[in-house]
């Protein structure tokens, strides 16, 4: 008999790449392509789906692919679409579904990248036994995706968990979104960084300003530099409080940090702690674990993608 | 054949109130016992199931009781419990199901009194055909109860849906619960009536400061008194913008004010929906309606208790 099998697809700003994964997270395929190259969505999804049935179609005597999952900035669940991404080549609402459907003739479902990273984190990562949880990715801005009861959380439009974009000082940073204050501006790499800068005040003349970015503030904490640290803990001061607030929403088991800023570990982990716990409602407190993520970042665009189908066929 | 029908009993600090009801919200039945008379809980239970237990006898031949639903403040929908519940006679952890289902016989279900008004909304009010909504609760404090794709949102733990307690100004007001800011100190009829009295600043002679309540600021407000009316835009203000934040977690469709402070019609509806629209993120705006409870006051309590065994059974 074929192993079943599913195909992830993570298409991003600049890359988009995909691969042939089975339930334990085995690869038979992987492929990649630019998404910058493609101003046109119809040649991308063409050149998309040729690739993606090749390498279908070289395992076809081993596996059988059930479907085909998408993560994308602004992917819309309901409708199959990406709408008005604004890191994406393409304007406007995209049907992105029933594009790669009339390629390649699998099921195709589509969801945002953070929803995605949730869905993974479900069947491959660290909450595989967890019914009610949270994926925060704290990448260049902050995404979210919630899980209630089992259930991706997708709301009434599929926009639903856009914690990111929660305000938290009314007349705070001017945010991407066109408001002030969001957490976004404040907890994630482009955040951290502008805290990091504002605490430097004037940086001494050896700093180049245009080189500080979120790893620069990661390198300069780890060798013990308070500005830095500084930074950092201020970013986790400012999440555990928002996170507390969520917390008072669907009340998680846990919430999990992925992405590149998670991965300063302790320096965002305690103090994030730190303030959560303070900031969480009595009956909350000490029952809600804030987690790294369980998968790894090198592919775990692809299984949550790809978690979109084994979600639906569990 | 026997109608089928359900008991909701609602559980406050001064009354506790109950009613066999059938799926279209007749009554068949109604009772009422005073909760502070009851220093011990088991005294009260006695009571209660026996005054319920021969109201159902009554109607024996008419009507078939599938269940019976609790509504209570701090009730604990997987433990059955009523926890800690600073405004009732009885300390501690309380096995209220356990107790009733022992006297009565019939499957109990509880939960606290906003996630019954929800599910009362949703089985006999203004959101019967809706599948993701929130209703928020204006009493002397803020409630709310959290649907998401047609199913109560409780959380890990059963205690999901505590809005009234987010933080929105970390330096704010203190809160019964211990911490500053909680919405609830500002969106509430004590919230109302701590603005009115910052606004008078010292209140004129014939003002008994004493006489102050939310009751008092609404005649004041419709009498077209300036400080009344800017204490209701401040908490409008206020509302909107932490129901702007709630809608970036589960993007619902329509979000319900109920109680008190809700009956107050334009006066707070008009300044939350403008506040709340102004502070939404671009993608929800002009999609989420705030809109009046379809309940009527007086009964709905018992009604939402009801809607527990209804929501199980449909």
């Amino acid at each position: 008999m074929q192993k079943k099998a599913v195909v992830g697809i993570d298409i991003g700003g600049t890359n988009t790449v995909f691969g042939i994964v089975d339930q334990q997270g085995n690869y038979f395929a992987e492929g990649k392509i630019k998404t910058r190259d493609y101003t046109n969505f119809v040649d991308f999804v063409d050149e998309l789906s040729f690739q993606v049935k090749e390498s279908i179609q070289k395992f076809d005597s081993y596996i059988s692919v059930i479907g085909i999952g998408v993560g994308v900035p602004n992917g819309n669940y309901y409708n199959g679409t990406v709408e008005f991404a604004p890191n994406l080549p393409w304007k406007g609402v995209i049907k992105v579904t029933k594009e790669i459907k009339a390629r390649i003739g699998l099921p195709v479902i589509i969801t945002n990248d953070a929803n995605a990273a949730a869905l993974g984190e479900m069947i491959y990562g660290a909450a595989k036994k967890m019914k009610d949880f949270i994926v925060i990715t704290l990448g260049t801005g902050l995404g979210s995706g919630i899980v209630v009861n089992g259930k991706m959380v997708y709301g009434h439009d599929g926009f639903a968990g856009e914690i990111g974009h929660t305000i938290i000082f009314p007349d705070g940073r001017p945010c991407g979104c066109g408001r002030n204050g969001c957490l976004e501006t404040y907890c994630s790499a482009r955040g951290l960084t502008e805290t990091y800068l504002q605490i430097l005040g004037k940086p001494s003349a050896n700093i180049d300003v245009s080189s500080i970015d979120s790893k620069f503030t990661f390198d300069h904490a780890q060798q013990g530099e308070q500005a830095a640290i500084e930074a950092f803990n201020k970013t986790g001061d400012i999440l555990g409080l928002a996170l507390a607030n969520t917390v008072a929403h669907t009340s998680p088991e846990a919430i999990f940090l992925f992405g590149g800023l998670a991965n300063a570990g302790d320096l965002i982990f305690i103090p994030t702690r730190k303030s959560f716990e303070k900031n969480l409602l009595n009956i909350y407190k000490g029952k809600v674990k804030i987690l790294p993520s369980g998968l790894k970042e090198g592919n775990s665009a692809i299984l949550g993608a790809a978690s979109l189908i084994w979600n639906e066929h569990l």
